[in-house]
């Protein structure tokens, strides 16, 4: 049966020049990295020397923001990075150990595909993929495959609900020991292990079997990411890892409570989904150097990109005339949800007498994920204390700068968790559901 | 200007244990194959020795036949193997000059997801990625994507026209120098060199622009393979290289011709269309060598599987009841298209004296291609006459079996060409059109 290991896991999420918002204007960083195969591959081996359980590919399709001055701006819009698929699977020919999760949605895909190629990468890996599931959150990714606008949310977590079932079944179309190879008598493999899926739904008609043989991994490792209500019962229902982002210890604590008390309620077995939260760690030898490390990024936030992390795009054009250095303006209220957090957001800035610049500084960095700033004994006391705490079973690594922010957290913070006992040394497992102490299934 | 090339192009039609119907039965056959990534990479890495312009995967997203004793004794109809975008990408990542050709399907498929893995792989890749457009024939294709049949002739050519069309202009969403990566100014890209697709038809509306940069290639190497009147209007218009079974010299000529003349109406430069028809060269020193490697080949066809060639499954009970070295029985005549074809094939047999064995061996085999069967100068003298001809661009190249049929082209009848001054000696170029000599696009 399932249990929670002894050990965390560490993932190591791939993004090109570094996790933080203006990471690519670093003078150390290689801005064009999201088209640089040769960097996304001595990413991955490092985090496999030292025995990440896994890399981990976001996605969009398609790009986020319509301004093309706040989109030229950034780059994490998803606008000039290779395809998840054909990524992560280049990489899957350079590594050998370490586990390779994509991402794909939903939402704009049909179960057959995306069935179809993550069984694929985990016969090309030897039982390392990973699939993370989105539902996709933007209309211009909606625009991009004859939509007008996205669907609905419930629309969105109803499809996927049936879509991971789909691919699950898919995944069951053969047994393991179903292609017989016999030469002798011709038979290349036996008709009673192939089960046809003949799946019929409100969604999707899909017949099947899967024209890929049974996965090393049996299922590969399912992934989501969903916060909201319906994300969380569609993780805890069918997922194997979840990744989340939480800033305190109580988030957390209450989040991995909750998570698993759903799967259960859903009877899986105790210690059956793993929670990876995000983890944007600035180390440095000293405390002072850390800080030092993260003001210098946070000096090289574009006001463009800082006002619409804020504000999402709303009144950018009178904030582009305010005084970045003054207090943040007033607004003309209107009364709708967003805008009225921004009031609020500003109203509260106002009072602790923090600038426009200082407000959004303080918003834009990690893009609200966890951040902790410190020595490496810092970041390891912050992950045990967060592990042994029953708040995450690991954590999903988000280097502020790559590749400085990767060897940072693999030299200084890694061999500190391993000296507490808290991570490998090295593989113990070859597939992904062994790296993180998941059944093995066949 | 693009013009027809002084030397000849050769492709590898990749296929797990070899082209020929039984090779996986062969003593010597990795049966096994179409998941052993090893041993894609090590044919990849054999033909990219040779210096061949690709390696070339076909596909169908769906196994080819509901009758399991026949589908159990075929390793051709793709139940068994990896799905390609994943498969060539991972050997993008395990190779350095070779063109990489992958097969995708307009039916059961979306254009921007098509548009980004083949510009993500040509970046992979450096400029080697290739796009096989096929609009997929079987109904079994069809239903595991909600319909219960495939799309009409008609319709799926309609939606091919259109497919290819977003496709290549989603290619053309950023100029080559968009990306600007200007740290100081904090400026990712050029607002100008971004161009909104703004696709609206009658099978897609795609907003667009690709969240891909422009591909090395300008556009990756579009391939198609449509004989019918409808594909090779397709073809005419939209590809350039197009993949052929021609049997004859006289076949092959006014194929080429008329390709050539159709490209032209449509106000494409002369020479701007690769025909490469596929060749199944059987190779040996002598003759009679030759002639007995096939022979063995053809011993390990199964009756089933013949016969199942012979009619496409009709009258499959009586059959199996027949002698096979008996003449082919009396056919209850239908009047069917499909059934007055096998009833003539049958006709014909009878006249020659054929058994029903000799007559599935005659069918079965190359499964329609191009035989020819020699020593290594009989088929370079074949493929000297069709290349100067004016037949083919080239061929892409069928070994019967894995990888010694490929050895014996690279080895035999490879340098016999060189010695003709009919082929390359090494890459003098970098990317896929490169190769093919076909235009440069930035």
């Amino acid at each position: 049966m399932a249990r929670r290991p002894d050990r965390l896991s560490l993932g190591l999420f791939l993004f090109p020049a570094g996790h933080h918002i203006a990471a690519w204007r670093h003078p150390a960083a290689n801005a064009g990295a999201g088209v640089d195969f040769g960097w996304y591959r001595d990413l991955a081996r490092e985090a496999e020397a030292a025995a990440f359980d896994l890399i981990f590919i976001a996605d969009g399709a398609g790009a986020r923001s319509d301004d093309p001055e706040v989109l030229s701006r950034t780059a994490h819009s998803y606008v000039a990075q290779f395809e998840p698929v054909t990524l992560i699977s280049a990489l899957a020919a350079v590594t050998e150990r370490i586990g390779l999760v994509f991402t794909q949605s939903s939402s704009f895909n049909e179960p057959f595909h995306v069935a179809r190629k993550i069984a694929s990468l985990d016969h090309l890996s030897g039982g390392r993929a990973g699939w993370n599931l989105v539902t996709s959150a933007s209309d211009h990714e909606a625009r991009n495959f004859n939509r007008e606008a996205h669907f609905l949310h419930a629309d969105r977590y109803a499809r996927a609900e049936e879509f991971v079932d789909v691919v699950h079944k898919l995944w069951d179309s053969w047994d393991a020991d179903a292609f017989l190879y016999d030469k002798e008598d011709g038979r290349f493999f036996d008709p009673a292990k192939r089960h046809v899926t003949d799946h019929a739904g409100e969604f999707f008609k899909v017949q099947g079997p899967l024209n890929v043989p049974r996965p090393p991994q049996g299922r590969p490792v399912t992934v989501q990411a969903g916060a909201s209500e319906a994300g969380r019962a569609l993780a805890a229902r069918t997922a194997d890892l979840v990744f989340t982002a939480q800033q305190t210890l109580e988030e957390a604590q209450a989040f991995y409570a909750d998570m698993n008390a759903r799967a259960e309620a859903f009877g899986r077995a105790p210690g059956s989904i793993r929670i990876l939260p995000g983890l944007f760690p600035v180390v440095a030898p000293s405390r002072d150097a850390a800080q030092e490390k993260l003001a210098t990024l946070q000096e090289l936030i574009h006001p463009a990109i800082g006002l619409d992390l804020l504000t999402g795009g709303w009144m950018r054009e009178a904030l582009a005339k305010a005084d970045p250095d003054g207090p943040p303006p007033d607004l003309p209220f209107a009364g709708n949800g967003s805008q009225s957090r921004v009031q609020l957001l500003f109203d509260k800035a106002r009072r602790e007498g923090l600038s426009l610049r200082e407000l959004y500084l303080k918003v834009a960095g990690a893009r609200g994920h966890w951040q902790v700033v410190g020595t490496p004994e810092d970041i390891a006391d912050a992950i045990q204390e967060r592990f042994e705490g029953r708040g995450a079973d690991g954590f999903n690594i988000m280097p502020p700068l790559m590749p400085e922010g990767l060897r940072d957290f693999t030299t200084l913070v890694v061999p500190e968790l391993r000296r507490r006992g808290l991570f490998r040394d090295g593989y113990d497992t070859t597939t992904l559901r062994g790296h993180l102490g998941l059944a093995a299934l066949s």
